[in-house]
């Protein structure tokens, strides 16, 4: 099946999700088994100056949803950026996940040249064509934010592997 | 432009090999800035059982390098895997930016469904097609590599930042 622009990006952006979800269900088991709160790895930080592992969901979750909205020309649900519980995370995750499931198998495909503006840092803006805007910009946070929850989670002992990351719960791709 | 197999994948494994390279430059004068030798941070890890810097470079590397030959049917440079600075480092990402650089921009198209085996472990193989291959296991790989990268210097001390991570050294897309 030739790829499009939708099927180019939208199941990766699921199923970075879907494994991120499966991050922190290990990480809750890992923290019972060692006996603390998991809530405390949500406040995790690789260093100082870098966000704590709730915000690194919330924009994971967020680069996906808004990356398909903006280029799909469709609203995506809003959120209260109120987590603080690895539960918490996961509603999100899944709140996300169900917009992402609700999109047509097409809805980006033939957007390759729209028009994107959206915000960079708090008083700029950028514009690209939807097609870099994906690969370039919605893609890399999406993975970024993503990467570094599994990072700050295998930090702190969670037992994660590349499987885990890869194909999360499930084998099957 | 409408999407392709080798445009939607192929930039982004050039850009996120380039931007590799970028946060190893800053790495480098950081380690000036700050007194010590830069090669401390190549053995550099995030857990015990985690691989070091080293092998994040490589497998970045080697991730984007096989699925481009894997699924173009090329053949791709081979490297010794004998790096112990960030110089050799960035020596094997510019190789293999050099090989990415000369395929042609159309060597993946239309392959969506050509069947791609590769290892999984030691003693295990798994078969994709093109399409699933790239998207679900090379580009994953070639992000998460990439990111831990980034996150190994961060936590290191390291200045980086998000733009750092999305454009490297270049604010075009």
């Amino acid at each position: 099946m030739t790829i499009t622009l939708t099927s180019a990006f939208l199941p990766v952006f699921k199923r970075a999700l879907r494994n991120m979800d499966h991050f922190l269900d290990k990480a809750i088991a890992n923290a019972a088994a060692r006996k603390f709160s998991p809530d405390v790895l949500a406040q995790a930080r690789l260093a100082p100056d870098m966000l704590p592992l709730t915000s690194q969901v919330r924009i994971a979750c967020d680069a996906a949803k808004l990356a398909v909205a903006r280029v799909g020309g469709l609203t995506a649900p809003k959120f209260e950026d109120n987590e603080t519980t690895l539960a918490e995370l996961k509603t999100r995750i899944a709140s996300t996940l169900a917009f992402l499931e609700s999109v047509p198998a097409d809805a980006l495909d033939g957007r390759e040249d729209v028009e994107v503006t959206f915000p960079v840092g708090r008083d700029a803006t950028r514009t690209l064509k939807g097609a870099d805007y994906l690969r370039h910009w919605a893609l890399a946070n999406v993975m970024f934010h993503t990467t570094t929850t599994y990072a700050l989670l295998r930090h702190n002992g969670v037992d994660l592997g590349k499987q885990d990351f890869l194909l999360g719960s499930d084998e099957a791709i």
